[in-house]
């Protein structure tokens, strides 16, 4: 039964269901706590969606397609796709690293530290931007296998193997001390970007680490011990 | 009332009750699945220990002090301490930075990477060996207020400025590059030596980075991110 949709009360929804996955998880997420935190009556949320899932669904797409439109009709069934198919239309649209694939693509620019930290500071930059989706894909991930799959081993696992052939290239060049291990370097790169940049929030005394400039001290870290001709 | 305890069936409950709580979590541990794990029955628990609360807390505080000696009457009663107070005592016999405090008290050594490598190869070292208590503690400070702030506010609160101490001399001798931040660069030692040291079992796909001589590839990263002259 088609009915006109007024748009700010699913959007309003939507945002809830958004706070609530990323707290309880995708597969605790209740519509009760949904309409708790949307300020509605459960009755309603049925008014605009057929189902748990649906509603639950579209919550994580719109996170990772905002570019999706909801169909007109009431109640709201299940999306065009699943979740896990949402993630590379994400990551062809809003995730381009573009200063690590031309730097693959060339011999190493002198001087190599110029390059090195616009490279590093691209994927901090990526890190701090995808925020919001890196919180649902992770939190969804532990009930989602396809997702965790689509995100975790392929997606990272591409990442870090084109960040290991910049290494290993501009290592092969000479132009980078011969760091022993090429794949651990890589893997050093993303996950301690991931930890400082991201992870705070887990912390236990955020407060006498300032947050300010903290990508700044993270990529002069990163640099160094890339770079560092110290030993 | 007094009766002889056979110590091997102690022993094995502990054993039992710790993968349990390392599992489950301290707060939501159950008898019944200790006993299950054990391969005794509940009463047999509580032949030999006198409630939940006894058995859980004799379970966390015979991580933190092996050196303890259970009662020898049944059924055992509630530790002489709580879970927090074994904190301290832990700290002071198993955890010691020599190489560290030495540092610290004299001025750098020529040549300083040897000195730093030391440094920083002594915390990886720590961190490894104590991986079992740093488990223990880091699932219990999930339900244990006291535990959570002997360990993480005051343990790790004063390694992390013990390091920073350390950062700071040496950089003020004009031995280190002049690091920005020491505070930054202290946490960076920390947290990403728990990360790959420790927290590798959370890792999506383990297979590829090789565990081998992950302390190694470790220590050559941080070595050179606090020494490198490569800017």
């Amino acid at each position: 039964m088609a009915r006109p949709r007024p748009p700010h009360i699913v959007e309003n929804i939507l945002r809830a269901g958004e706070a609530v996955v990323v707290n309880d998880g995708y597969a605790s997420a209740s519509i009760a706590s949904v309409a708790r935190a949307a300020g509605v009556g459960v009755g309603s949320i049925y008014h605009y969606f057929a189902d748990k899932e649906a509603l639950l669904d579209w919550v994580v797409i719109r996170v990772l397609r905002p570019d999706l439109l909801l169909p007109s009709d009431l109640p709201i069934g299940a999306p065009p796709m699943a979740i896990s198919e949402a993630v590379a239309p994400y990551l062809n649209v809003h995730v381009q690293l573009p200063c690590l694939h031309e730097a693959i693509a060339r011999p190493a620019d002198e001087p190599i530290v110029d390059e090195l930290r616009t490279v590093i500071r691209e994927f901090c930059d990526l890190v701090v931007r995808t925020d919001r989706v890196q919180t649902m894909v992770e939190v969804c991930s532990n009930d989602i296998e396809e997702l965790r799959r689509a995100w975790y081993l392929d997606y990272r696992r591409m990442l870090a193997s084109a960040y290991e052939t910049y290494l290993r290239r501009r290592i092969e060049e000479g132009a980078l001390r011969p760091i022993e291990n090429p794949t651990f370097a890589a893997r050093w790169l993303l996950d301690s970007a991931i930890l400082f940049l991201r992870l705070r929030r887990l912390d236990y005394y955020p407060d006498e680490l300032p947050t300010e400039h903290l990508s700044e001290h993270l990529v002069d870290m990163l640099l160094h011990g890339f770079a560092g001709t110290g030993t």
